[in-house]
């Protein structure tokens, strides 16, 4: 039988004096969390009968993994980054916050303070051989407006599906732009058609997929933060139509409403009009709805610790 | 109202999918374990209503947290280290398994392939200017007799508190040794009295306890593993009377049972008698008794990822 103490007044007032509870320093809020994940993780030992082996292997994880900076790829992967988009949708339902684009996840690998520029952007620095992407659209009020002086913060991967400054080849902020919508709400931007991106092969967000009979790749996509003063501040991304992993993303963030279509133009006479030497190139066009901001919060991201390269 | 949706069948079929429980790869008993933390993970998030920002606080605190390899000074502080002891002493009450030294934590310090030795050994290198300490005991089975050849394993702190190889000013196995019982089942052992070990000041442990209203302190303490062929692996510390922290461990270890009276003794005389220059010095007696090993493995030590360094 199954020997469980966790449920016990004296192991219950333990956790209770481990967390804090009983005494008036530190957080109120940080004990209440606290003491609910060290009584998960207790019921989680008993039910499961955790040997000795399993849980040292997991503290051994835990640190080889923060080593890696890995928990925020591991937490995509384990699809609680998803799960806080379905659970902020059906709190959006419930409170009539409905319609714009939808929101998926931001993934780990955002860098702040990228380039920032009026209308349009070169977001490659010309080195990378990969095929020139116009990419183009405006972004919508609720009603299909123009929003002028919107930010579009955006940032891919290179052909080889990597980011700059996690990928220190590139130089820094390849890739990455913050481009503001014109009178018109519109934003261009040209760049390289980007390759999909896989987990580090023999990093520790791999290793739990291979236990879990898992890839641990997504499609090509682009990321986006879309923000302007009295908007709701929209994380997405878009994905292109066609991908072999177009929803069989490691990150589940393939959303209905997010899937793009690059149009790939072999004509060289239009090649050389978009000022290239003849070569085919693709064209993609997406716009993004805002909601209003309920408040000033509203319009911001997450606090989310990000990256912040010097330049 | 809090919006829950971790229980719907969209939700628990996406969750299987993530944990990989429909497909036929990878390791069924991983999945079931990262299936639980899964859904544990969502109810918490729904439960307390976390933020995004909480969310991702915690996610950085993991990076953090690996970064500074204190996962396993954080399991001990969060008295998971200390529950999984109690709950393996309740599975040995159900089993009968009763009498013997008590097991306490092993505590994430323990460095393998100390300097093994017959009898008796000089644990300190002669740099610590901490007073001489004498141990010695025996080792002895559930009827009293001397267990010969049994392996005391033992290791502590400087008088700064600190483990050699964590602590890289100190020399190599410094305070750390192997000793085999003689024909007697006596072991004896010439170090320095530790200090009690305080968490790294700014390090991810104490940032949690400064949360928790909670201090970071350890009383001074010695580590044990005492095996023998046939006999159960024990793992466990003594500390010493009298000491200020002896039942205010942050990690939760101290138990009755495991606590030594060290004999300070100023006497030159004596002093001199033992090798000494005269100085005052420490005495501490304290004998182990071992349980029958009911199986082989019982014989081990869990596989714990450890240290080894190299001499």
């Amino acid at each position: 039988m199954t020997v469980k103490i966790s449920h016990t007044a004296d192991v219950q007032n333990f956790f209770n004096e481990v967390a804090g509870v009983d005494n008036d320093q530190g957080n109120r809020r940080f004990k209440q969390i606290i003491l609910r994940i060290i009584q998960d993780t207790a019921r989680l030992i008993e039910d499961l009968e955790i040997s000795d082996d399993e849980f040292w292997k997991a503290v051994d994880y835990l640190n080889r993994m923060g080593t890696n900076q890995e928990a925020g790829l591991l937490v995509a992967g384990l699809g609680i980054e998803h799960f806080l988009d379905l659970l902020q949708d059906a709190k959006d339902a419930q409170a009539g916050l409905t319609g714009g684009t939808p929101r998926t996840i931001e993934g780990p690998l955002y860098v702040a303070g990228a380039p920032l520029s009026e209308g349009e952007a070169r977001m490659d620095d010309g080195t990378d051989p990969g095929t020139v992407m116009f990419l183009h659209g405006r972004v919508v009020d609720a009603q299909g407006a123009p929003v002028a002086g919107a930010t579009v913060d955006v940032w891919h991967a290179s052909t080889q599906g990597t980011y700059s400054y996690f990928d220190s080849s590139q130089s820094p902020y390849n890739l990455r732009r913050r481009i503001l919508t014109d009178a018109q709400g519109c934003y261009r931007a040209r760049s390289i058609v980007p390759c999909g991106y896989g987990c580090p092969p023999s990093g520790t967000t791999q290793e739990v997929l291979n236990q879990l009979g898992r890839h641990g790749q997504r499609p090509a996509h682009i990321h986006f933060f879309i923000s302007a003063p009295g908007y709701r501040h929209l994380t997405t991304q878009i994905n292109f139509e066609g991908d072999q992993y177009l929803w069989d993303d490691f990150a589940y963030a393939t959303r209905d409403g997010l899937v793009g279509r690059l149009d790939f133009i072999d004509d060289a006479q239009a090649s050389k009009a978009r000022g290239l030497d003849g070569k085919p190139f693709a064209d993609l066009q997406f716009s993004f709805q805002l909601q209003d901001a309920q408040d000033a919060s509203a319009t911001e991201r997450s606090q989310r610790p990000r990256a912040l390269q010097e330049r």
